[in-house]
């Protein structure tokens, strides 16, 4: 049964311009689905660089183990990614399977196969058909080439069970030289039934060294991706990797802060795709904490709300119902002044001083609660530290995805 | 709309026995409910003693607090608890009324205020209309006595969103003295809708000092309600109260191992009640962890299994979803052998070392994944640690309690 397109999935898809020095094809291989494209490939201009963010799951698949070992080197090639199959839990074979994928587009495309990344995205513990990946490598290589609809199908080539393809555009500068950033994601959530979850490759033109481009990324991940959940269950197989080509020829030396600001919007706005295609969901749900006595207090805090499937629920059922907020704040952990903490809903105060608001007004929060974008603040009153995350409500849409049809 | 009882709930309640020492009463006081009890007294003879474990949340109610404080002088005269209003993020004012009912409770039966312990369930941030649980005193204390319908009428009296009132017994000895102990709980999960959750009381005649009681309980609260969960979020109001009135007259001086493996099997037996009237439940889930690091990482990855959306999904869809098993392991970060990692569902060994197991039948264990007992055991292979939790799956109906029905 093929999924309805999320009610909260952007209206269009945008229109990707090309990166100077990067070629893409995508084809069906028929790893594992019937009729559509599964398997993406992307080659880059000699010189690329590369930095990367991969999933603390200790289980993590045989990709991230090799992605883990190359992005010491700095360089990229290629990027080789396919969904219908994680290539996670599968023993040496998987991590034979890695080694063959990565040495046949290394030989195909004219690099090292310690210079292709590669990611797998799909049904956990199956053994990998690498053949089928390998066999297709010379029609890939073939129709390699750029075009918005190139970009289109690339997007849409690392899909598992997303309901729309997600990518961002932006362009910006470093010193005077203009540069560009495409993305694109994968993801129905931090999770997806079966399957291993969160991809996300970003493409510029931009010269950076691979140092100054992972301190910037794991950095504006932080705010990103690692800001976001659907069901706090963490995946084998999380990606984020960034490529620069370097063929905006601009001072690696410049000042970067109008491109790393770009970044971290482009990575903001994948980061909100993937919730907006969160299983089931039906509410785009931003959560603030203010008040916490650090940024990773006030995050922890932010996680238990988005993360209690009470706070959820009670959202899908358009109910503001804060007493399950205070809850999640105090099963957090983290240090909050029961006598201090206040709480708004749509930016009407709900409780305040630890208790509930005196003449608190139902009448606009339950206007509030019936759109599509709930956003929540809660200052714990202890300390100055902040933080934002982002969610989606827990719905009967959640449970049949994920128990109604058998795998 | 009443909910109906739970699949999983025994077939009846049990029988109780009176214990020397204590006399019950329940009446209902119009608090929020209609038409049925929610006010508990229960009155202790003089030199009973008290342990207790509250909840670790730092929005505990005002009642927890009190408690808190009142553990302290290890003597209990009378336990007050009502149902219908949690008494949480209630300020200066649900502080107020628990002081005004622990000290109309003293009075009435002849205490100190500070050897009253008390409970509330039910709302969080609604004022507590105090007057009404005062106003009944004079009718409970009329009303105190024994036998076997008021211990199933004080089970009943606590309960909020549960489908079964939940109870256990149990004779043992201490010495040569027969012993007996009582224990009632409230709880659909470690959470219920708009309600704080789980309350726990037990009863016995031994003659054990307060320190001992603690001591013991503690303990044996690690392995029964510390190991249970329905959905991850923690209560305002959690409350584990032991009385023992010492009217047994046994030696307190005596082994007590036989006396501590009964109340530890008839906590164990009140929690298992507990997460089978868990919301929506419609299995009940055995999550065996073996060779981890320490029993602390084995409870870490048990948990990791027991509270994952998309592990208890797959159970509802009675799916044998190993991989997603492999995730919530991957995700505890606690350490395991990938390389080692072994997965058996209803004893039957599905993954080991690391990948699918040659020679796997799926008959027998989809067979098992039918019934409404499910046993999942996990060996990480990196050392001797064990633990055990239990929880239920997650359906149609969790969402149903909690979002489709407003509060």
């Amino acid at each position: 049964m093929p999924p309805e397109v999320s009610p909260l999935a952007p209206a269009t898809f945008p229109k990707l311009p090309d990166i100077n020095g990067v070629r893409l094809a995508a084809l069906a291989c028929g790893l594992r689905y019937k009729g559509r494209t599964d398997l993406l490939l992307a080659e880059f201009a000699p010189g690329t660089t590369v930095a990367g963010v991969l999933t603390q799951s200790t289980a993590a698949s045989a990709s991230v183990l090799k992605c883990r070992e190359s992005l010491g080197g700095g360089v990229a090639g290629a990027l080789i990614v396919n969904s219908g199959n994680a290539n996670a839990f599968t023993g040496i074979k998987g991590t034979q399977a890695v080694e063959n994928i990565t040495s046949a587009v290394g030989s195909a495309v004219g690099c090292a196969g310690a210079e292709v990344f590669s990611a797998s995205t799909g049904v956990i513990g199956e053994p990998m058909d690498d053949d089928k990946i390998t066999s297709a490598l010379a029609d890939l290589k073939n129709a390699l080439g750029g075009g918005s609809s190139a970009w289109e199908a690339a997007a849409g080539a690392i899909m598992t069970t997303d309901t729309f393809a997600k990518a961002a555009t932006a362009t910006t500068k470093i010193g005077n030289t203009v540069v560009s950033i495409n993305g694109i994601a994968k993801g129905s959530g931090m999770i997806a039934p079966d399957m291993a979850t969160m991809l996300s490759f970003v493409f510029t033109d931009a010269a950076i060294d691979a140092k100054d481009l992972q301190q910037m990324l794991g950095e504006l991940n932080q705010k990103s991706f690692n800001s976001i959940t659907v069901d706090s269950d963490t995946s084998t197989s999380d990606t984020l990797l960034a490529f620069a080509t370097g063929a905006a020829a601009n001072d690696k030396n410049a000042e970067m802060d109008e491109f790393k600001n770009a970044l971290g919007e482009l990575l903001l706005d994948l980061a909100h795709q993937v919730v907006r295609d969160g299983e089931g969901a039906s509410k785009f749900i931003t959560v603030n904490v203010s008040g916490a006595e650090s940024e990773t207090a006030a995050k922890v805090i932010a996680m238990a709300i988005a993360n209690s499937p009470l706070v959820k629920t009670a959202i899908a059922g358009e109910d503001a119902n804060w007493g399950r907020i205070v809850m999640a704040v105090g099963k957090s952990g983290e240090d909050a002044n029961r006598d201090k903490l206040s709480i708004s809903i749509g930016g009407v105060e709900i409780a305040a001083d630890g208790a509930a608001a005196p003449n608190y007004d139902e009448t606009p929060v339950a206007k509030h609660m019936k759109g599509q974008n709930i956003d929540i603040s809660v200052d714990v009153g202890v300390g100055k530290g902040c933080w934002t995350v982002w969610t989606c409500d827990l719905t009967h849409g959640y449970i049949s995805i994920n128990a109604d049809y058998r795998s």
